[in-house]
């Protein structure tokens, strides 16, 4: 199978974005991916910067949007992962990843389960949690774990997806920096994020796709100064071996075959599913234990 | 906190292994260690290379080796967590990190949960899973969330530790390459581990301590030609931070210093535990979900 990933920048408005997002998607195509995969809320700014009502016009759009990328999908013969603003009803929205399959249809959606909140990650006043649980999604390229940006730092999320059959783990995302932090602070961070993510490919035996947005973004209200979207998008293997990184500060196309007889070598030899001790981790269900 | 790790070889025999156990001890206390950790098996041969019953005349001593090791703890006044060979009645064995007070006492056991078997690792031969499930162990330098080597690639474990409370994880461990293996395989190999161990400090905010045996120890039995211990024994911070690494081949004494107040700042800002899904981790108690 081949894949795309294709991380970008937000061109001040949803036209020049999508435009761009087109681009991208046809060059994909044309290095013969099945596979495409965009980051968290691609068509517009990181409105979560900043808690302002009026950014849920953006969610207005959902079902037009629908409809517009299952023709992009059908149009470029991909499968193809969105993430997109969902609005369900008023004063109810969602952080979305909609799969469409490469005949237009939706093969399947995933509310994004765990919500952030932090300055400049303002996700709680936006998204409800998801209610559709941890449920891959199948496709005619296998089976896909679509989980979303802040879900990555949980091992339970990637590992409910591996049992319940997922063949690779796709987290659209966004973050980034502050510029005010030092240059020690920042490489933890980004290696916390690479880290924690390919571990989830480890410990399932399964790959892994990352796409970050890039470009620096303001905060219109200048509450804080903004966020540089540290890019960095990736692909590991089922061993969480690096197969593609992406640059820091660019837009770009990343394209990578992956070769999904891996999983069964080295699950054979790395039967971690074996092992578990199942009947000792009902504290999991827990928030705390002591 | 100081912390020690002590990361050595097989000197052939028990005595001269635990004397030079003894020197390495004494030295990461002259160098002002509260806490002390050594590796997995650190008396004997990986006697699991093979499956030979003649081995489990190594656990006959267990309780010497406990009265021995408490003696040591005591001596040097130091916290000092141990893996011994556990003879629990005849035909039942375990293996066992048991950690000792600075004054001499047990202040607790972990008993491994994940039992390996592979070529080489044939560990299902000799232990018993461990039913005293994922405890940590009170002392007097903190809560220490002690597991054991294969236990490394388990997520599960390491969130059950610190949702009871640990501040520290610690990981005793035998893993090495054999010398057929590609140096691609082997590096891939190496890295997975390193990565999966440094994504528990992540996901839980606190640091970590990971000490392997190093050094060649052959097959008695020829079936395999033996296995390269990799060493790389590690120390961590609660981002995943490296803050000590280990050479491959060498015996060594590891001192760092650990700042536990980093745990409260890095899980205030990256409070992972806040968004956990818990009525959403059903699953997890189960083998496969499909």
């Amino acid at each position: 199978m081949k894949v795309a990933l294709i991380q970008q920048k937000f061109h001040n408005n949803k036209q020049k974005t999508v435009e761009k997002t087109l681009d991208m998607i046809k060059e994909s195509k044309q290095k013969g991916a099945n596979l495409v995969v965009l980051q968290e809320l691609h068509q517009s700014q990181y409105f979560c910067i900043t808690e302002d009502t009026q950014n849920f016009d953006l969610a207005a759009s959902y079902e037009e949007d629908l409809k517009f990328w299952s023709d992009v999908a059908k149009k470029y013969s991909v499968v193809l992962v969105t993430s997109l603003f969902e609005k369900r009803t008023e004063g109810l929205y969602h952080n979305s990843a909609v799969v469409f399959e490469s005949d237009g249809s939706i093969a399947g959606k995933y509310r994004k389960m765990h919500i952030p909140d932090d300055p400049g990650f303002y996700e709680k006043f936006y998204f409800a949690p998801g209610d559709l649980g941890f449920e891959p999604i199948e496709t005619s390229v296998g089976c896909l774990g679509v989980l979303v940006c802040w879900d990555q730092w949980y091992p339970e999320a990637a590992r409910l997806m591996a049992l319940k059959g997922a063949e690779i783990l796709i987290y659209p995302t966004a973050i980034g920096w502050f510029d005010e932090d030092s240059d020690a602070q920042k490489q933890k961070q980004l290696d916390a994020w690479m880290t924690i993510q390919r571990s989830h490919a480890i410990a399932n035996g399964i790959p892994l796709i990352c796409v970050n947005r890039v470009g620096k973004e303001k905060d219109p209200t200048g509450v804080i100064d903004g966020i540089r979207f540290w890019g960095r998008s990736f692909i590991c293997g089922s061993q969480g071996e690096y197969l593609k990184v992406c640059e820091h500060e660019d837009e770009v196309v990343a394209i990578c075959e992956l070769d999904m007889s891996q999983i069964s070598n080295v699950r054979n030899i790395w039967p971690f599913l074996r092992d578990r001790r199942i009947e000792c981790y009902d504290g999991l269900t827990k928030r705390y234990l002591r």
